[in-house]
């Protein structure tokens, strides 16, 4: 079993009222039937994907409108009661699940799309709903979600929201601060802030909702989402390459970015060391002869053939000047899935045992020299140190597994991790955020005053600190 | 001469403290010969440049450094002076210059670039840098900035994204609140935040430098900005097209939307009045026969050949069905200038007389609705009602003419064109933003909630009040 995260971590419980019999009383009478006790039945709300985190949660409320969450909240506000926000719980940094006893709040039932509008391409729908659900209903009208990623079959949409999800596809379509165009977001008191807008251009006033994007469910919970997504794609082609180092890596990204030019939707890389893992674990085989490094590229067009040409004069060119040792195409719908090797690294990962995950922005240049700093370091005392991430966007993950948990091997790799980051100004966290695991490290990428500032807006918002405590902010020294 | 805003408005100064001679003394000190005094040298920082507004300042100063500017806040707050901050004071809402006495803020000086990255198209500069200096400068390496508009000759970068600046590109490359990385800026107090990170993904704690995109000068200065710059295309195609009716200018979007996929980086619209002002007034002719709606469409891409054949197949398909019944395309660099009518409505406007301008986002299909409406009920009273915008992105720019300002036009149009936009759920103000004249309207677009959250904002950061006072945040009643 999951060791407590309160007592691993030796975390002190704020003063936060304990859950009595009356609350859950009260929960009962507000949404009968979807209040949830008991500790089997708790248990998966409280524990995290990776197993790494656990809570002691003993109550799971599943509200289905946004009315419900804010009587909640304003309840839980009255009591001094602390809320977890979750959404699928598919999070790698602690986020998601209780630290204490935090009620989980959870949204599975706020599972309804609200409208779709064909000509502007703007999805309104609740905060539950799951990133591949939507997905599937906007490619039958055309449209696509302008994020994917490899969590996309439990995802919720309020949760990637939340935690500024990055994923596969920010390369071609951007961050969700440009693609989310309006937000509700219940405060901490219960109060609703309809910042609902379904218009592509806004400028009156402040733009609140950005707050609570990537604010991890510590300033707001979310409960509804207007998102502009971009038109299905008619062709899609996938190559999948092999490069004999990662300067050629470096070098066939820039040729790449420079002949595929606006059909570039994915440039993603991983190491020698991940194929051999996806290979064991998952009994995946990889598409092109063994290579230090493999590449992952994919174009999204409206013209088969124009892209296909582009393709090939790329890979010709890439070829022909020995900066792939070797590439294969894939333009069936079949044969992509086969190559979507990349997406199944985390899972792969998970079977080595204990995995120590550290998700980075650097300048793209220095990417790979940390992931080998970090092995040279380790040595034995690490089962397998692997990189691989979205080179496009100079985003790495260094993944470090090890049989078990155990102290030692982490100090021996952070702060190290943190403090190499810091010296080339880079992001101790590209796109997984701090939740728990991460926010004591915050000062590695933000400076002093602006973690004041953070605080500041944290008191303002949740003066009772009820929601998500423990979470993205440091705690007092 | 343009009648004082306090006056025409009947504004109430706040209890700011009033400029001495020890001030002007202490800031001659703190930057030699960068401090502008005397009615004359003064006045064209006091008045807005469609001369609607009119401040009556007494000084102007002109910064080079971060540091100064801290300064000069860090004084104007112990003594209670009111900034201005001003960039190249091409808004169209009055947010650029003062209303009363307030000192002015130039960046002019402020206009080194500090850094560019070639590999992964990230700049990094002081906030005067003129926005087509710096376009100039890119694309020399290759690159252009992600935004493009009308007053690129003037406006400073920093006031662009102060104001979150929409323009032409906006279609294409996103908003700045994906493209802006990266923000300096300097708080009411004389403090920097520094948020000047050059990564595509961070996702450490709240995204700050948000708060500061598109606030106007009203929670800080902006004094350096990081930006993400696309490649510049190697093909750049423009289609000038003559539509029977707004229906089909719809219908032409969708199917060129369908058809040009990922190489669409325009679709602009005007009517038959803005060409007949534009060709009086600064003696353009249209590229094509006379129509009731005119379209400009725009592609960039990497492969002019894919380009054009994409741009030819859909020119003949809106020919072959009626949707278009003239049409021209330019590729070389010198008819797509002349071809860029469009851009110089603003400026065929201002020969009218006074201009009555409104910028509103709607769903896309009741876009020209409003200006139909408009033109029924002003009748004979206007002088002329045109509409043009960014079709695209659901922007219209309504605009009358009158000979010159009466009170009672206005009130003839506001607030029916607020009304009219808050019952389709509309913005007021797409994206020119509320500097003054439009600050008394937010709650058209903005529920009361938010308005008491941007206030709280507003307090936190700005306690005194001394920042870009009577602007943004409506006045208290």
């Amino acid at each position: 079993d999951v060791v407590p995260t309160c007592e691993r971590y030796a975390v002190r419980r704020l003063p936060f009222a304990r859950l009595a019999d009356g609350d859950v009383a009260f929960f009962e009478r507000l949404m009968p039937g979807r209040v949830v006790t008991g500790e089997e039945e708790v248990k998966p709300f409280n524990v995290d994907w990776l197993k790494s985190v656990r809570g002691c949660s003993q109550l799971v409320l599943k509200p289905q409108t946004t009315a419900e969450v804010s009587q909640v909240l304003r309840y839980c506000h009255e009591r001094n009661l602390a809320v977890n926000p979750q959404g699928g719980n598919t999070g790698l940094v602690g986020g998601s699940v209780p630290v204490f006893d935090e009620i989980i709040l959870s949204t599975a039932l706020m599972n309804q799309i609200i409208s779709f509008d064909k000509v502007s391409g703007i999805l309104v729908c609740q905060a539950g709903c799951v990133l591949e659900k939507l997905n599937e209903y906007l490619e039958e009208q055309g449209f696509i979600m302008p994020l994917d990623l490899g969590a996309k079959g439990s995802c919720h949409i309020g949760g990637n929201v939340a935690t500024n999800a990055g994923g596969l596809r920010l390369l071609r379509y951007g961050s969700l601060r440009g693609t989310v165009l309006g937000l509700e977001v219940v405060l901490a008191d219960g109060s609703a802030l309809d910042c609902l807008t379904s218009l592509r251009k806004d400028n009156t006033g402040y733009d609140l909702k950005q707050l609570f994007i990537g604010s991890e469910g510590t300033l707001g919970v979310i409960t509804a989402v207007s998102i502009l997504c971009p038109q299905k794609p008619k062709a899609v082609n996938v190559a999948f390459l092999g490069c004999q180092s990662f300067a050629k890596v470096l070098e066939t990204f820039t040729t790449c970015r420079a002949m595929l030019g606006e059909i570039l939707s994915a440039y993603e890389f991983m190491d020698e060391k991940c194929m051999e893992l996806v290979e064991r674990h998952l009994k995946l085989s990889g598409p092109v002869a063994d290579s230090p490094f493999y590449v992952l590229i994919e174009t999204s067009g409206s013209d088969s053939t124009h892209d296909e040409e582009k393709l090939n004069n790329f890979l010709e060119q890439a070829m022909a000047s020995g900066l792939v040792s070797d590439g294969t195409v894939a333009t069936d719908d079949k044969k992509i899935k086969a190559s979507h090797l990349r997406e199944r690294i985390t899972e792969a990962l998970t079977h080595e045992g204990y995995v120590y995950k550290y998700d980075i922005s650097l300048p793209v240049g220095k990417l790979y020299d940390l992931v080998t700093d970090v092995r040279a370091r380790l040595g034995q005392s690490a089962k397998n140190v692997v990189g691989y991430g979205h080179l496009g966007d100079g985003n790495l993950h260094l993944n470090i597994t090890a049989e078990s948990y155990s102290h030692s091997l982490l100090d021996a790799i952070e702060p190290f991790v943190y403090e190499w980051t810091a010296r080339c100004s880079g992001s101790i966290s590209a796109e997984h955020g701090l939740g728990f695991k991460k926010k004591q490290f915050i000062q590695y990428s933000k400076p002093r005053k602006a973690v004041v500032l953070m605080q500041q807006f944290k008191a303002m918002l949740d003066p009772k600190g009820i929601l998500n405590p423990y979470k993205t902010l440091p705690s007092a020294p």
